[in-house]
């Protein structure tokens, strides 16, 4: 099970606001930018949830563009966030979608796996663990991620079959030769990975499919048997996980489920205090991952 | 034309360096972390080349890879960048090649183009004119982008036919029904961009196709006879200026040519300062744009 973190300003724990609080009190600190206050907000919700529902979960997932929109403050809330995952042994899968020619897909990689030279120092980059990238752009795109995952013993995870229903419009689309769209995708994917696969039998380089359509479940397995599956869309965009055994075909690590609202958001749907209701679900889903890939 | 920045730390303009190191002399401050002294080094070498070829060019492309890999300085840096263009009256281009599920796609678009609502008032986002997005997730992933750009005033560009050699690997596979991977982006632009077209007959969702293959320009200009092409590959990456003339069919507004290495490294081709030399190509370079426009 993958914790997804998206933070809304809007919507945070109402403690991780109050903890904002206490410390701007404590510190004598007068916050005033907009940007630092949420910023420093939602660094403070995901440790809380972090810190309740993620002994459940073996990694936790960020979306980039939750952070991104906070500015530099909102870069800096990313890092304290994979700080309190790392607290907590969670893995950190960076989800920013990436995806460019070669030079910049380097320096993403620079971004998120390794660090920049500069006549200053090297400048770290975020240490994380995965980024999920985007292969529109072909194969020279996304080679630069998977040599610098490689070195930093990370991974990536390739869209393949992705959640939402527009997934109907480009990767599902009939190929002249033959397959979908998002078949080929997954025949790279494999490609990719046969040079990175671990004492596991499971290889670096990961593919995104959606856990809205089971049915593309099977046939995407059998054209990537060593690949690790990121499946999201369990909850709030209507995946279930009972419906995911296939994803599952090469052991209980082939398949990462990913939940985010479903989790963060339990106690809009059963009540109680957020942290509990987090916990309570997280543990929940858990079990019936693990029931499903025994 | 327009001016490509994606800095790197290890190879900006002398001057960018220097005028460091005086800003921290007459500041007394002391910058240790190699991300701050390289966030501002990018910063001012970008300011440095905005100065010298900015007024040949119309916009600025900002590579956010280059400026993502410094952490939250280099997101500082980027504002900072921001600003210096629009001194020089150039519009924002931000390459990010950002796509995802309805959501966070909305999300991105808060980043760059709008606020984002928080308890303690809304976050600016970057104010960028345009930003740079990918279409493998299908229309729903692109529609928040286009609502919130037509908000904005602003406008995307959806990439249909990169500029890379990996192109060939998705974009470029035959479909069952008929045309090509991109062909089927190019008709899904030009769709959302039905209902953004201004008084000068092109319309707010752009594509991005690469001026190194302009044997596509053609067919693709009768699929998106109102879009604007940004179009980058010219220079470093071997396409040529004269090969495009068939993105100009609607007129000079119909096609933006990007280049970066070209202008940003012209002294490495032809020697004497930095500023001077890439002065010298940007006009160069908009001259010839403007006569094959023409």
């Amino acid at each position: 099970l993958v914790l997804g973190l998206d933070p809304d300003p809007a919507k945070l724990w109402p403690a991780a606001i109050e903890s904002l609080d206490d410390a701007a009190t404590a510190s004598g600190q007068n916050l005033n930018a907009p940007g630092e206050c949420a910023a420093r907000a939602v660094a403070a919700h995901c440790r809380l949830v972090i810190e309740a529902a993620g002994e459940h979960c073996v990694a936790t997932k960020l979306q980039l563009a939750c952070f991104e929109r906070l500015g530099a403050p909102g870069w800096q809330a990313l890092g304290s966030v994979v700080a309190a995952a790392r607290e907590h042994e969670l893995l950190v899968l960076a989800d920013g979608k990436r995806g460019d020619i070669d030079v910049s897909a380097a320096a993403y990689a620079q971004a998120f796996f390794g660090e920049t030279p500069s006549p200053f120092g090297p400048v770290p980059g975020l240490d994380a663990d995965a980024l999920t990238v985007n292969p529109l752009m072909g194969r020279d795109s996304l080679a630069p991620f998977v040599t610098a995952a490689r070195v930093a013993e990370a991974g990536i995870f390739v869209l393949v079959r992705t959640s939402n229903p527009g997934a109907q419009d480009v990767q599902d689309q009939p190929l002249a030769g033959q397959g979908t769209v998002a078949e080929a995708l997954a025949t790279i994917v494999h490609q990719l990975g046969a040079d990175g696969v671990g004492s596991s039998g499971l290889a670096d380089v990961g593919a995104v499919v959606g856990a809205t359509a089971p049915d593309h479940l099977a046939r995407l397995r059998e054209l990537m048997p060593q690949t690790i599956f990121l499946l999201p869309g369990v909850g709030a965009q209507g995946g279930t996980i009972d419906s995911l055994r296939d994803a599952f075909a090469p052991g209980p690590a082939g398949g990462l489920i990913t939940v985010s609202r479903g989790i963060v958001a339990a106690h809009e749907r059963v009540g109680g205090e957020p942290a509990a209701a987090a916990a309570a679900e997280a543990e929940r889903l858990r079990a019936g991952a693990w029931s499903l890939a025994a």
